[in-house]
């Protein structure tokens, strides 16, 4: 049973996942408004004991999926976290002593099934597939050895990127990692309770059911554990905080030439035990 | 008069400002709890209006400030905005086609009169006077010609840096920009009624009374209707988003050596008609 956030008829609920659909939790607990609430409650599992072994309040086909936190406080993504990743750049640079981290903005992503967004301004949109953590309890300096007891839960994201804004201007890659909608998180909240969920699983991308990214988290450059432990040093973490854990070698952009998103195509992003995020792109 | 949010025993307020002190009308309005939903509410006129001719109920002394808006969606900072500081980077660059954008978490600003935090793990914490904005009506690829409508108010922030944290990494600025307290906002919310209030004034940042930055708004390379057009090109801007819009010459990196902020370093920066920010430098 996973969290999930969704809307129904114009409203947005909050609940779980039961047989055939989606619970919603949130009318039964109206002191929390968000699963933002939820989790620095800490009461997912609360949540998740009132849900157990009830029937869906609405059928797949009658909700559509939100992103699972759909207001938090920040979301830091890691850039350039696995091998082969790093020679992508062709900079002539080694691999850097720490971690890249760029923050997206939560109206950057939206929910899984709902359409990608590629801008009239640019056909640069790209996939990265992605794990993202969740937040559970905040803090600041968090030990590496800690690290993993902060997680809450795993989401799945398509880190998507409108490549030539990334490099639009010198420094930092804002521009192309925040057009609205351009990316997607879900479909759902996946409770954390073993490092095993993470440590060293498989993440695929599949564009139009065809393999475009295909790795193991046991490669990543910088673990989970060190990503938490690094950010917390200087700012610190608050539950529902998202951090977007770095996408395998084989976006878009490694072709040669490029082979950019285009509407209808259909991007699958999957973990075993986390699930499948899927989208499809439109213009918008 | 000019809106304000602030702390007095233990309690946040909002409100404006009042002789020899602040008047707090959050207690008036419960619908507003921050001065984000009064400017989504497009009711600044309004709480103005109810706070006119009247006395302080914290006078000077028994409160202290906060950031203006302390909950914004978003904190979108624009970098090398002036000449020479282009020059300063020494990267052989020339200036570039599109302004380079870093988005900062509200938690690395603290309020006005407030402790800019040094933390243990560097001593280069730098400072950076600027103007800011703050966005009162939304909206996405807003026209350069009417992007100044879209602007509430003005403040002014101390753009505070951990220099070396700046390039930990390939790419991106995130951790040097985004240390918990490191930044300033305040001290208030000046109201924006007209362009002549950010078209050509004076920027100018001391350090304990010694002239560190000056110049003046006119020589931007990017003048901040041009900021908010390109922004508002991939991302909506929402009422009581922030826009941080960029610093004169003259930090205390460009120095040689380098002169970094130390406890006890008072730090002002003004801009006339919209006041001074006041910060004094502690160490964590």
């Amino acid at each position: 049973m996973n969290l999930v956030t969704f809307t129904a008829t114009g409203q947005q609920f909050w609940g779980v996942t039961a047989p055939g659909g989606v619970l919603a939790l949130s009318p039964e607990f109206p002191q929390w408004k968000t699963l933002r609430n939820v989790i620095t409650a800490g009461a997912m599992g609360e949540v998740l004991a009132a849900g157990a072994g009830r029937a869906a309040s609405h059928p797949d086909g009658t909700f559509t999926h939100d992103i699972p936190v759909p207001d938090p406080e920040k979301i830091i993504c890691v850039g350039v976290n696995f091998p082969d990743r790093n020679a992508e750049y062709k900079d002539g640079q080694d691999a850097p002593p720490n971690m890249s981290l760029f923050p997206r903005f939560a109206r950057s992503f939206t929910g899984a099934g709902q359409p990608l967004i590629r801008p009239p301004e640019s056909p640069q949109l790209d996939y990265e597939g992605e794990i993202a953590i969740v937040i559970g309890k905040g803090g600041r300096r968090i030990a590496e050895a800690q690290a993993l007891s902060h997680i809450a839960g795993l989401t799945l994201c398509n880190e998507g990127t409108i490549r030539d804004w990334v490099r639009h201007a010198k420094f930092n890659v804002t521009q192309g990692k925040n057009w609205d909608a351009s990316g997607a998180l879900g479909p759902w909240l996946v409770p954390y309770s073993d490092p095993s969920q993470i440590s060293d699983v498989e993440i695929t991308t599949r564009v139009n059911g065809e393999m475009r990214q295909q790795d193991r988290t046991g490669r990543m450059l910088f673990p989970i554990a060190r990503q938490i432990a690094y950010i917390s040093t200087f700012t610190t973490l608050a539950p529902g905080d998202i951090i977007v854990t770095g996408t395998p070698t084989g976006a878009g952009a490694r072709f040669d030439p490029p082979i950019w998103l285009r509407p209808g195509d259909v991007v699958e992003i999957t973990v075993p035990g986390i699930g499948t995020l899927r989208n499809e792109v439109a213009d918008e």
